[in-house]
């Protein structure tokens, strides 16, 4: 199967996360019936995202949400990509993704392994590290399309972990992500096209949808990107789903085209991952 | 010396070589009128660019043409980033950058390590490896003011010879390179953009001005780039000089700002290199 639909869910997300819940699933519902089989959710899309609230709307996994997103992908036989929730685990948190295949299990859990501890004075300063720790691990999934390699929005700026995902085969990378108005503009898009032309993949990011008025204003442009570096689709600030038919017959010729990746001197040198 | 002038030489590149390094020392000494104290030539700035013209234009390195260089450099006392000639060594021909230091002295030369040897039907099929060989090595050389690495055209197209010259210190990387009417609009941009906000290194690009009547069209678009991954500067198509003055603090405000290079998961991946 060389083509398949994505979606991603650039949900509105409130301080109230039952309605979060019900909204996500209902809008993961709608993606289904538009024929979507792999489903992005946002980055922190149950609760508002900052690190004041964290520990407040934390859960452990599995847990309330999570369970709810195994019904919704069961029940739509989809992949979905739970964008990215607070996860408690023996007593730390972690910004966390969960994936469920079509038939509801668990396929993998991406804990954001870079923590998104910036200072732009006068512009932003996020500091995820002061109640987050990071991930460890690289996390892929299978589908019947291809195989996709996860990060979580701060993790797309490390080449690395990219480099690693084409290196073990995956054609599409996804990024719940949420970029701001100072990130947004300068990166979101240019960090996406990066990835994409550099290791011949398809790139996707899910982000929430703009609110004004939070403590940390989302970028918004939920984004596809394919192997060329050309923007496919992208949102606008607003909760919409955003749909692309993603074309692997495309990938494989980009590859042939330029070969970049059968290019490379192995003999001068090397991107090595330390963990499986 | 926290600043220093750069200058990028797009040179209108004719068939006759002498010409070729008249024009290119006389635009050398009005880049140091100007203040310049790093200028770059165009990738095959003394010829045409193509697998034919390559074995009747190539020569010794020293020869005809760095014999030029190294004369000008030291008459203008700056250093100089020979773009690139083709060069025989033992009955092989390479794609070389030679530079030259204030005192006319050879400080690093670089062959092409990526070949290009592309093939996009309908638009682009090129085959450097005809005639070229790859060169097996990292160049980079010291300046008062940063050190800097070298990477020719297609070598930008992959981001390990980047990561490893950012992580040898280097905060100017320079490519003389000639895309063309396929690759030029789709990416030469964006990989220039892509290595620097990767790294938050300037990058810059020196194109020869683009010949609609060559058998191989450059793209031109001389280009700076600053580590955020902006723009600086960028000429259009014809003959031009192209200025910029780089602010080696502005560096370091982004590395303490966005500190990714301090963030990188050495536990999970390292970019390796195979040698010195």
């Amino acid at each position: 199967m060389s083509t398949f639909r994505l979606a991603l869910i650039q949900l509105q997300v409130s301080s109230i996360k039952s309605d979060n819940l019900t909204r996500a699933c209902s809008l993961v519902r709608e993606a289904a019936k538009q024929g979507a089989n792999i489903v992005s959710l946002p980055e922190c899309f149950n609760s508002p995202y900052g690190t004041t609230y964290f520990p407040d709307y934390a859960e452990k996994i599995p847990g309330e949400s999570t369970q709810k997103l195994s019904e919704v992908a069961k029940e739509s036989s989809i992949y979905l990509i739970g964008g990215s929730i607070p996860e408690e685990d023996a007593g730390k948190l972690y910004n966390t993704c969960s994936v469920f295949g079509p038939d509801g299990s668990l396929l993998v859990k991406h804990r954001k392994i870079h923590l998104f501890d910036i200072d732009v004075p006068g512009k932003i300063t996020f500091q995820e590290s002061k109640t987050l720790s990071p991930g460890d691990s690289f996390s892929t999934f299978d589908t019947p399309y291809c195989k996709v390699g996860l990060g979580i929005c701060y993790d797309m700026r490390f080449a690395e972990l990219a480099q690693i995902y084409a290196q073990r085969g995956c054609q599409l990378l996804v990024y719940p992500g949420a970029f701001n108005l100072t990130t947004g503009p300068a990166h979101w898009e240019l960090l996406q096209r990066a990835r994409a032309v550099d290791n011949q993949v398809y790139v996707a990011t899910a982000s929430p949808a703009r609110d004004d008025k939070a403590s940390y204003v989302a970028w918004g442009h939920s984004t596809v990107v394919d192997p060329w570096g050309q923007v496919l689709t992208k949102a606008g600030t607003e909760e919409t789903i955003l749909y692309s038919d993603i074309d692997l017959k495309k990938l494989a010729e980009i590859r042939q085209q330029i070969p970049i990746l059968k290019q490379k001197r192995a003999d001068l040198y090397t991107v090595e991952s330390k963990k499986p």
